[in-house]
């Protein structure tokens, strides 16, 4: 039987043949953006693409289209407690796209861009020679927020941290295409906050575009730890459930680990974002236990990547 | 009558648009690449992206197909006389694509972006939900050679300069797909020893992938000169006359503008490529003027983007 391409597998190849990289390069692929050190002066960088039929539906506003193409790139500016510089963009643009379709797509980047401080500085455009979808990909460059506050990794969480979340979870991305992932603020203001009041107790931080259940597993595993999430505490927007929270992607939200000593603020930045406790991180059991525990009426079950239970064979 | 959408005016208007970018920001959209100083340090950053049935035929070799993403933004690197730091990839692959060539592509890009010390750091990959060509861009992140070398602009040239290119022209991308544009060296090497060897004397420098008309027209108008081009001493690839010369795109070679006084070596870098000298920049005569002259047999003619010759009105 052909084996089946999936988008998992080939990231996790890229980042497993990230090898020789070069001593700059202090974080490669893995995290919300790569982390180098050039000489002294840290750099970061990243790259995430919308395409047409998977990231927002045709006929969508090409202006919130080149809207969230940079949003997305903010967020992991956001995650990585960074500050953005400039922004590049390549789109590929179906042969028959009307012009000012097009440049309302570029005027949605440009603008977005400026909004955050990260000026669009480059861009190719190419057109497709036969039927194709409108794709558009940003690359992010940012610094860190200040000398003294080193860039935030998902890998920095240990046992005994407190799990938290900006903001609430659920339901962005409704069936018709719409939704706040279209239109959603990235918490650039929200982790600046976070990194000026907790310092050096902020562990870990990543943005949620996969789903709860997905980015705690990948931040467990970047932590070496397992999170226990208490699923009757999770924030719910509006029409949603614990199990929307855990399993719908695009929120955009911040997943945080702190010290257990650490007061985090109720609110934070410009918006008063609230922040909810979610869980905890603990030691891995043995190293087949879940990644991910979901505490429901007091029983904890192994939670999936995709946010179901499973009876766990040895949760604890 | 609708309008017709064209990539140049899509990128025109990028450049035109780009206003309010920062003070870090020293050149914007409209060279090879965007030139931001951070607080006394220089970066460089640029995307180019490469589409199937655009930039290659479906079937390529995938290994090659991720060479060029890179080596095309190598080739920018070398333009700017600067020297590659890292690079991030973006990919969107069709449902049905073998996972194994979507491995080797990664594979390509990976190997490539090694070899010119440039190493990926990051990516993003994505499926087609319905059909969809392969689509790879990357970005590529750039430091001057040394302190004491800015960036080589494509607008530093001024009236008397001579104009010279690397290598020869013409034929890299033939009928059926093949040929030079996939498996090109970046004139990396050679442009560091151009810095090396004329310092302040190298005036201005772009690549050739557009043709050198197209490409000595950008040139001219970013130096706010005329350019003419003595057909007869074009540099031509085996197989090639001057019209392939000045019309074939792909070539990757180096465009650049001395100091007339200045000498430049007869070949440069370790693969010992040549120098030519095709022409001068000269003020131009009026605003209306042909940017680009070509000199046949002692007469001048206006040559358009395409590389066709015109009577000029005033050439002079």
């Amino acid at each position: 039987m052909p084996e089946v391409f999936r988008e998992d597998d080939l990231l996790a190849y890229i980042r497993d043949t990230a090898r020789a990289l070069g001593p700059h390069v202090k974080t490669g692929p893995g995290d919300d953006l790569a982390v180098l050190d050039l000489q002294g002066r840290t750099m970061l960088v990243g790259v995430d693409q919308v395409v047409e039929g998977v990231h927002f539906v045709k006929g969508t506003d090409p202006e919130l289209v080149g809207r969230k193409a940079v949003t997305r790139n903010i967020s992991d500016v956001a995650a990585m407690a960074a500050r953005p510089v400039a922004c590049v963009a390549a789109c590929t643009l179906p042969a028959d796209v009307d012009p000012g379709y097009a440049r309302r797509l570029v005027d949605g980047v440009r603008r977005t861009a400026i909004q955050f401080n990260a000026p669009l500085v480059g861009g190719d455009t190419g057109i497709h020679r036969g039927h194709g979808p409108l794709m558009l990909s940003v690359t992010i460059l940012a610094e860190p927020i200040s000398p003294v506050h080193p860039p935030v990794l998902r890998s920095g969480g240990k046992a005994d941290d407190r799990l938290h979340v900006t903001g609430s979870l659920g339901g962005s991305l409704r069936p018709d295409g719409s939704g706040h992932h279209l239109d959603f603020e990235p918490r650039l203001d929200e982790a600046e906050a976070l990194v000026s009041s907790l310092g050096a107790g902020l562990h870990a931080m990543m943005d949620l575009s996969d789903g709860l259940a997905q980015d705690a597993w990948r931040m467990a595993v970047a932590s070496h730890v397992q999170i226990v999430i208490d699923v009757a505490a999770l924030p719910c927007n509006a029409g949603c459930g614990w199990h929307e929270a855990v399993s719908d992607g695009e929120d955009y939200e911040l997943l945080f680990a702190v010290a257990a000593s650490t007061t985090v603020p109720k609110t934070l930045g410009r918006q008063r974002t609230k922040t909810t406790q979610i869980g905890l991180m603990r030691p891995m059991p043995n190293p087949d236990a879940p990644r991910v525990i979901g505490l429901l009426d007091d029983v904890e079950l192994a939670m999936d990547r995709f946010g179901r239970f499973h009876e766990a064979r040895s949760a604890r």
